[in-house]
């Protein structure tokens, strides 16, 4: 796998989405009686899509719908929702600004500082209404928002960094210990990311989390490789740390949730992801496009005011169907980011997988895609034959 | 073949068409002598060219026409030929309907059921004005149309699903044993597909069919890959099905044509189709911008009302010629889709290929296609000499 | 070399110029003092650039100007310089057509008999004017056209088919015999092509021949490749047909020019063109471009009316330079399509080639060229320096 | 490493930036914690960034500018500040030229010979500011003008050609002995470039100079590729240089700092080129669209009077920030072109890298760049997170 890329220095080629195809088998299945559920812990959701902690994507009103439709979203706490009582005003602002403006005036917004009587708030206005109540945060700031959403109920715990590891040096702020926070302090799954390494998913495994968040850089909907020349692509990235998960499975008897986050931009990169090794996906710009999600159409970065690192700015993303929609259709668009349930459980069922843990075993072949494809007759799309 | 792409997992490079070259000999032939025909169990067609069985591409008056060519059309059995009586006034709607509402148009007017006298009349028809009589179905009908069909004089008959296989799991209903269907049931040929593994085309072999479809997800005019995740390339898929033809061959005597059905969008695809190991190519979208296709010059997929999967769009393609300009020319258009026949010929005379078993054994080469080419200078297309 | 690309089969990795560079090595020349000139037979030409035998490049007038340039010019003997007395009445008809009527134009135009007087007449005209003369047929027509240019005084002989070959099958007509014709009939110079092949090639160095024409659809310029699925890279045909040059110079004594003829669009291209083996280059689409080319700015296929292949059309190329600015500059554009020899001389000195064969040793690296490249910045070209 | 591209003839497969990417480890650190300075001989900078000697992008002010905020810009001894007393009328002339007319004023300034006075002058003027006086010639020029600048008190001097040797062949003009110039002529540091190769470097490094440029035709900024076919991958040539590096130091002791030149587009580009070896990075176009650039936001090649190469034209580059904003930020820009320090360091404190001597050694994958890459969602970048 590693080829020389100068003298005295070997790299490993690594795969994305695009460079891979699945190959059916000797057997196929009806693909209303394959299986999509997946487990956290104890806890088992119908739908293996987690809608990703941005302030443009979820808030309580879409973290309870998600919740309802067998799914989970992830609620920011370093966002505007625990930065003001009323999120929508700013939303508002935010959709409403003139474009040049826009990134003025988000960079503004986050500068208000998070109050923490908010985290308690959000969390128990998600369960109030039924939800699942899942949150994320820094690396800096779980140590206090752990306990405060657990003591609220929070029913899963995130911590997210772009690039996350259990050893991070740093002398002017005490490093979060992440065995201390996953096993001692939060009794509630936690789920600690964004890692791409066997190495590294090893070592989170051992922390003690409930799952580990794959993916930097890996494509598109992030700018982490053009900007820091970091990335790996999502294929050997899942593969890897499904890898370790399942090493970790045969000698501990926990089974860790490896869930792919980024770079999927259409049910086949989904299916992708599963066959993989993924348990679950998380998508965010797919569920910004949503009627439900408070961008109000558009999308952004969690911009923050620290000095060293370029800020986004907001995009018109449009709004292009319902969270059902998204999940289960009916597809009004034809670029394959609708009815994701369906894609994978017709991919399934053509791939011979009646479950997702069968899908991890499917074949997979080296194909770079044409750069055409799905530019030309998306008519084409039917169950029984495709021509 | 099998390269890395994660830890203890392997992938296999698989080929395209736009990868591959082929590249001429030490003979050249005179392109007026070589022989392009090819059978299909005991009857030999003139042309190696089928017209799939969609909607916008054949009908009754199409498939006469191809056989009067020396082809091959299929009719779909589940579209709107077995739907409607008079199937040209809702051919007629869908060609006349506003693009924003085509896709609505042409999921209501799939839900009308399949009348299964239309099934027989379509066939009856066919042969009455001397056409050869082929018609496809999805498995699930194929056990239902493929006895009305024979009795009203079918010659072939095909079933075709986005992926075939001999196992089907399904409790809902009862999977088509393929075996007894190509064996004992029907007394015609029967083709199969699609398929594209050595493994699953071994299987197929064994049920007597006379012929195997050979494309899931090929390229540009199926979304399979994008919104399934599955696809594999055609030349090597082409390659491996041909070979367990060949070997199939040796140990039984009996030879059943492959059919490599997808992804050709130029004279140049189809060449190389055939230098795979292919007997004859299916295509279709090329042949829905002639006059005599019942699309009006609209083209769209076989879209139902299964609920999981994202349905199609109707797409204008426009009129550029005539069948018989497609298979013989002369060529009004320069990008390669017209003469296919004229074109197959010359690169078999350049490569010294007296017949098609002769450019199954063409060398080719691994030769990924510049971006531009075919864009520039178009004009350059002599029989003596290429500039 | 040799990658599986199915089951049972291997195809071969070929390059094209677009995936390879040139690596400088421990020595630097003065541009001023390489020595850029090759032989033909005997006769030494100081510029190693061939203008391609197409009707909107080469006629007499072309002919002579290259000539005196210190290049050659080969005229094509199956165009409307000998179907008619005055080509230049049909040339401005070509010209002043509209544009959706030029096809048929030179469709029209192409069906006019050849007058066996004019092929003497055209090697006069050039040769009174003190040019070169060199004049190319397809191989039908060889065996009458070679006896009378060599009477009227031609300088060389081109035999030129889209793939030729020692061993062309034809029941239909008599197939030129390559070794007699080089051997006996003609006393001049012979050159032939066009091959890709170590094989091919090592088969027409055995006919006597002092050149060949290497390039079967290698690019951009060319649709042999879409059309008829045939084409080698020019990298790699080149490296291999002058590999068999140079053994057969070992055993024989006899050196035969390599030509590489197609694909090249920039000086970069002609340089690798040269590193590959080739001795001269043959261009054609470049020189369409220049005021003394007697398309008047436009371009097109040497159509025939052969019924089985795609025929071209007209293509406004315009004006951008006169042929010495093509080969010595000035260039008043960016593309590197202009000051041909001044592009190669500097190559060379950079390279530390002192001659065209050592120019054969450079070290060739792997390194597909950026898209992008040639795009931006293209101000900064420079003696001294480049950033 | 090295692949067959035909018969007998090997080659190297090289890499650029977009092919490969950084691979976080199993260590993180804070960003503000690490060191990213750099030495040149004995003098220590900040900021490991030099600004390229071109016309448009460096004057004296600029010098001082760049010198002020850590780094070093290089002053050209071979253009306009040399030619004229006053450059800024030609600047301007240059920026307010019509665009059909500015090549033909561009190379009209350039033929105005170069006053010996204005040598010293520069220096003089960049030192009385404060500034950390850098220049560069091309070799041709530096015997007579390093002594001049020396005298003046110049802090280092750069040779610089397109492709530099330490055997120059030329019979018409004596080529410059580059130990000589380096050990006993010059006594501050000098820099010379450009080479790529493991083998130039090891003979440069053995001239006494103190830093050696990597990269001859890497990328966009360059037409070097295009118009001479010449050019080496810039992670490649790094990679190979910095060995030569590494293993002159271990012979010698004595540490010569290794300067990627050129191909760098975004602060991801510049992060890799440290990761395969780099000491500092010299940057070109991206500082001419500072608000300090000479240029008044127009860049241009060093065009010369000389005969056999292409010239180069102005170019529109607008301006889009200042000096510190492309160093330190904040970016108005999401396209990864400012605040490079800003994303040197996130980059670094990611890879678990605490000093540029730390990211030599962080892993490479070979990763393709996905050409949608940094197109959508730009406004997706996040200290903590990045979806």
């Amino acid at each position: 796998m590693a080829e020389w890329i100068g003298i005295g220095r070997r790299a490993r080629r690594c795969y994305g989405f695009d460079e891979v195809a699945l190959a059916p088998g000797k057997v196929t299945i009806n693909p209303e009686e394959v299986e999509i559920s997946w487990k956290l812990a104890d806890k088992e959701f119908p739908v293996p899509i987690i809608a990703a902690a941005m302030d443009g994507v979820v808030d309580v009103k879409f973290a309870v719908e998600m919740s309802k439709l067998g799914g989970m979203a992830v609620l920011n706490l370093d966002g505007v929702q625990t930065r003001y009582d009323n999120p929508n005003e700013v939303l508002d602002e935010i959709a409403n600004a003139d474009p040049k403006e826009s990134t003025n005036l988000i960079q503004k917004i986050y500068t208000t500082p998070i109050k923490e009587n908010l985290v308690a708030k959000r969390v128990e206005e998600i369960k109030k209404s039924g939800g699942y109540a899942a949150v994320s945060c820094i690396p800096n700031n779980a140590a206090k928002f752990g306990p405060i959403a657990q003591e609220a109920g929070v029913d899963c715990f995130i911590v997210q960094a772009t690039v996350i590891s259990t050893n991070h040096v740093a002398t002017k702020y005490k490093s979060l210990n992440l065995s201390e926070f996953c096993s001692k302090i939060m009794k509630v799954p936690v789920i600690l990311g964004n890692c791409v390494t066997y190495e590294v998913a090893t070592e989170l495994l051992e922390t003690g989390c409930s799952g580990i968040l794959v993916g930097v850089g890996p494509g598109a909907a992030c700018t982490t490789r053009g900007v820091l020349g970091i990335g790996v692509p999502q294929v050997t990235s899942t593969i890897d740390c499904a890898n370790a998960r399942d090493i970790y499975f045969q000698k501990t008897g926990r089974y860790v949730s490896i869930i792919t986050d980024g770079g999927m931009r259409r049910g086949g990169d989904v299916c992708k992801a599963f066959a993989s090794g993924a348990d679950a996906v998380m998508v965010g710009s797919t569920f910004a496009k949503t009627s439900e999600a408070p961008g109000r159409g558009f999308h952004w970065g969690m911009a923050t005011s620290h000095s060293n690192l370029p800020r986004g700015t907001r995009i018109k993303v449009g709004i292009t169907g319902t969270v059902e929609q998204i999940l289960f259709g009916p597809a009004v668009v034809d670029d394959g980011s609708q009815n994701l349930m369906g894609a994978l459980a017709t991919s399934m069922g053509s791939l011979g997988a009646k479950t997702i843990k069968d899908m991890h075993y499917t074949e997979m072949i080296i194909a770079p895609s044409i750069q055409t494809e799905g530019k030309l007759f998306q008519a084409t799309q039917n169950v029984g034959m495709c021509k």
